[in-house]
């Protein structure tokens, strides 16, 4: 087994062109052969608070550029794993995204997403806000139905306001009206927020069950994977703002209490040891509100280590 | 003339609610009694680059406080003059703004600078991007005609572009489109932007005279002022990117070669002795991109400094 | 049961005036009307390593609009309860501070709480450095006596040195003297401080209940709020250096190994719920030393959610 | 001649206890032996904006080092002089400051300033904000009269407000009542400050020259400097907010339009090469409201290059 | 004439992948084929003061999407010329840079220069700090000879010190010992640096002509211009330090007094249009030091527009 | 028992010049009278992604007055032990570093180590980045065995990668060969890092007792120090980035997952009761990526408790 530090280039983490994890760049969704497709949706239209996440995509392309440094692979010693090991990761490049037009930078996005499940390669976007959800869920459109995992702090279930359907409050609504979604989980979910106690008793309503960060951490992460229902096809869906902002600060509306690293890589290495993965979206990173850059960091390496047990697992996609 | 100083509170400029100016807050806008009403008008979806100018009203209002603390009107050494003194200011707080849709967030700012207009008040909009001068100049729709003098970096004379008419690149061609706009003056017009060579052809066709900072420079402040139309009513819009990024980095597409302060200040000081004022809106201001503050400075110095010149030359409106 | 969302305005947190939690600002303090009476008391000059908590209730209440759009209350789903549903918040805006004098800008803080006290409100004010507790307490002379539960990193119990009794090292031990205070439990409390050995000693015997942070998690949130004595009226004081640094950097002196985010809040939900509250402080948020804004929102947070506990357990004050 | 280079230490500016140009430290000030003693006044209660420049002077000291890596002396192209070669610099260390007691926290700065004089140095005082000028001019009483050069945005010629005298904003209504101060000479004075229309009567009744920046400006810095009297001593006090935010936007009450680098430089140049200079201030750097360091940069580049003026022209000292 | 705008995609800034103006990235050296190619050379051990110039390249990247968006060439309504249409750009990406290794990494430099070279492409080269200029230079080793335009705050003309000859205090000194260097012309050069006075005699002695800001601000751009010897092939090495901080405060070493942006633009221009240029580095760019991003965005758009000037010139390569 | 607060200076911290923890600075290390001995590092050219360590020396001096004020030690309420008192620190300054020269600059930071060990004091190194622990252990050759414990992200085993021996990715394994290093304790390694799966394999053959922060969390900090080879000489290498990026952002390679403050400090109390301490590096604090200091703040809070802990214990070294 070789790998890039005993011949060609060091490519020290600081050197080189941003793509996800130094993966090829392809931006002919056409010609795209890989395991995994990476995407960037960076659209920050559908914000209540802070802007930002437009950024999202290049924030985390340049914090994944740490984790790639000349390995064929990541070895991980608590595991005793090398994960990514042959592990074909493509970037797709951005979705278009058109300004003041909310329906067509959803549109470029679900395109993105259906070449990606086109090419029989998982595809995992990069947000933007988490409006950008409804576009990735609107892209299963005729395939296979699917659970939605989501780890975030807000609920995001509201129906309509004002007009708004497509906002960043509303894509877990969207989704549970898809026939194609047979149920969501929904975890880390506090303190107040856009969702009124309406939307969380149609959430219920609906299937939803719906944990406090208090909650899942009374369960053990494996317990709290165990929750979701057995073996089924899931989507995964990350609000960067689950996690305590201690740790992701860069985000449009954090909120204390949240989540710490290994409180959600375990519960998403437990899940995906036993639920095959259709898809993956990581969104709200707004790197310029976190001068520091662990928000991106942290969503670049969890980003990596769930792809690495995804593919550990080895599950057939539906 | 007693003043704030001498009874009362000493009012330190970092006490107090922002309002801009400290003036008196009123959200009943069928209640305005004032001579300038300032609105605040929070929208940055129609942003190309960074976003963040949502909260231009927010870092405008507080940093305007630095100049108003306890005098009755502020006195100037240079001119030997005590500007604003009995000039009445009111806050309207901002328009309300709905995400993901572009055109009742702009109908909600023109309903407010009706309301200024209405009560007789001249209308200050502080942005938002620049997309916001479009509902702006709309809510003259029935009055009588004016001039627009724009400083800015960039002409924003896109006509439509991938579907888009009112983003923060199509303000002055959407302007110039109006029956009631006789005519722009562009100034500080510089380098590469949206904009591309049929967009300046266009603005020439209809009249705009389009002059970069260095021929603006070249010619003194005076003469500058002097190539508005002799006497007609003129609409100031200022996008904080007119300025030098030296002085104004908090803005979402900064432009390097951009005006001084004086510079500005004393093309409007010119302007306004000789045509009446029917309007103003600033825009752009991204506070959050500037964590010294000096843009949100810049725009409440050159802000109060426009005010004290418009009202002590006392011009009628039309 | 309506709300801001069916009609009138959307009210997106980034829009509009910032008072406390949107409450009406009412600076004639002779007519409050209202449950709870937010003050801002922005003096900094008690500080002994940074400054900048002058502009810690511009912070607050900037951050608490995040928490206030157009809900009718506050709805919280693990507890299924919609907090401050009908109870009237109003903002007082700030005391009135003159630098370099440390003597008067108590006295107007304390004037402050008076006149809160006065309307019958609970008066909760924002800091400002912890000096500021001491007006805050003075305010309550002549009223029924009342147990201080401190939140802090450190134990403020100098009496004096070099000539100071009003820094921001010396509250507690101005506390203590008060007739009107029966005791105080200190929580939090770690590593050195400008509190030395005597102040300690000092503080155990005026009959100090101090608990480091390792102290306090060892008992839970319940048992440390079982220590406060049984039922008695507490006056509350929180110095957001009690938290660690990574929730809390933007403050004066921060300490590591401070408390987490539920932490406080389960601890101040129990001692809440029976002990009645006569008063609040929220003290040493200095938000320019936090480019992420968390600190802010923190303290934000948790006032919200701390009143909203308060007027749900609806004591009686005495 | 030799100098650090050739052996002993490289000494590269970022290496090295933080000293005023890497002078000796000399905390005994009855022992002090130098050409010039450079002292810390980290005093910041007298500001009405932002404080923070108490970070003055170890902001100011550490930026010193850039320009002080292993030359005996440093060789200016332009004049083909090699500055400060032999000059003996000495670092007294800071004032001791007094928390919330501005009367002992000035006491001890004159202290400083008066141990220096006794030595026979020139005293070079770091602030702090401009408030401590005022203890600085105090410490000269009993000595020689001397005129007052003045570089500042503001005037400073508040007498009392509020019962406040020794604030930032007094400084030089104090200098003007001491028999020993012949005059002022104040340049950059701009825009609305916390100086009302008396202050600046008061400030000409009393024989100020103020000048603005656009004024000094009209005149070239040799014709600006000819305006102080023929050949007195001068005292020279220097507020970083005199010049350009762009350049300085580190401090507690910024305004735009101010001098640029060599617009004051070479007034200073011009100044002391005809004026014997009996005491040096430089006051309201705020490092923390400087993130990239511009400001620090700015003072320490400017009091090195004025010292080597100084003692370049060699004039004696009454 | 078609651009992006009317059909595909609208690639708003902020998307995309970030090479250098959006151009094709070939990591292939051998297959270069294009009129420019640009190579990152993240190299910054050489520095003496702030480290960060590692991350210039992609700092410059980025900031380089803004001037790029979907035009063919970009307009510039002053020179009414559309410069850069039909010019092809190639992104090279990064050398390989091997930490600790000052040789190798400048080694591996000097490989992408030369394959740029033998590709007939200028070469664009940045930095990294300073000292990547001497692999540059070195790269032209058996080419035509030509003159060194070098823009910068400081001369870099140390010999040797302390065994250091490839630190970024040399390469001036280096440049001109080499035999296709027919001599210098160094511009903006002011106050002290690592260079001492021996410095400036050893470069005046073989050949410099130095220019301070103030000297060359004397001329006007066209006469600095003409100051290079008549019609040679030149290469420019701009260090972004050579402007003012104001706008260029990210690097690592700021000198005030510095160039203001048309100063510099206005030069390039003149020397362009009647000399060659063979190649081209900007060198110091340290974005972490630069929150707002002013830094990166003064570089990408000086490039831009000199890269526009170069090709518009078309005059031929020796 | 006296200290400074009843007689001289107040000596708050934001005072006076910054040695560690104000101690006397001492650059004639032949005449070094203390029981420790501060030595700054400030080397940094060992980096893989971001640089900065080099200004490490300075943040932690800085940070350390915070806990410094005039107590004679430093009053520990939960141990009820006043640390320090009587402990005679000094400050070395930093070694010299030349730049582009990683062997000389190693050298002279070895020769600052021999010279407190030759003094009989305790050498305590501030990095610069974790290679310079190279050259703290080299100091040791000579004299009496030790164990090496380490805390730190990585694994830092890397033997050689592209020539490069004395990178930060290389000190442990440079460690491992000294004949005078018994062994190594490796505490916090996680995630992926420069260390590839040999290198792992090579420390366990070497020896290594290797624990992730959960293999240590799972123990105790008792039973973690228990691991330690009973009663041994230990030098304890810091590397800042062991902690979790919440506390400590502020470093060259952030990993998400590390220890909590309380975690480390008992694990070091526990380990240094029973185990002499021959020697402490703290390293890879790069405080101009942690603009809230927290970083530095950490540091010198854990180096102060460190220190008291070492000297409390009393234990003779070998």
């Amino acid at each position: 087994m070789s790998h890039g530090y005993e011949s060609g280039r060091l490519n020290l983490p600081f050197t080189g062109i941003c793509t996800f994890a130094r993966a090829p760049y392809q931006p002919d969704w056409s010609s795209l052969q890989a395991d995994a497709a990476i995407l960037g949706a960076p659209f920050d239209a559908g914000t209540q608070w802070r802007a930002g996440a437009r950024f999202g995509p290049r924030g985390v392309r340049e914090a994944s550029t740490l984790f790639s440094f000349g390995h064929a692979g990541a070895y991980d010693h608590e595991d005793d794993v090398t994960y990514l090991d042959g592990v074909r990761l493509v970037d797709m490049g951005d979705a278009d995204i058109v300004h003041t037009d909310t329906v067509t930078s959803h549109a470029n996005i679900r395109r993105g997403v259906e070449a990606a499940l086109a090419a029989g390669a998982l595809p995992v976007t990069i947000g933007g806000d988490h409006s950008i959800n409804i576009p990735c869920i609107e892209a299963y459109e005729g395939r296979a139905p699917f659970h939605v995992l989501q780890i975030d702090a807000h609920l995001d279930f509201v129906d309509e306001r004002h007009g708004v359907t497509r906002g960043h409050g509303n894509p877990m609504r969207r989704a549970a009206e898809k026939p194609w979604v047979t149920g969501l989980t929904q975890l880390g979910i506090r303190n107040v927020s856009s969702t009124a106690r309406e939307g969380y008793e149609d959430a219920r309503a609906r299937g939803s069950d719906i944990l406090s960060v208090r909650q899942a951490r009374k369960l053990d992460p494996e317990a709290t994977a165990a929750r979701l229902p057995e073996g089924v096809p899931i989507y995964i869906t990350i609000d960067i703002d689950a996690f305590c902002p201690s740790i992701a600060p860069g985000t449009g509306t954090p909120s204390h209490g949240g989540f710490l690293y290994y409180e959600v890589l375990e519960i998403l290495q437990n899940a995906v040891k036993s639920h095959p993965v259709v898809g993956i979206d990581l969104v709200e990173v707004a790197p310029d509100y976190d001068p520091t850059g662990s928000t991106s960091i942290l969503a670049a390496q969890l980003l990596m280590n769930l792809l690495g047990f995804v593919f550990h697992a080895g599950l057939p996609r539906p």
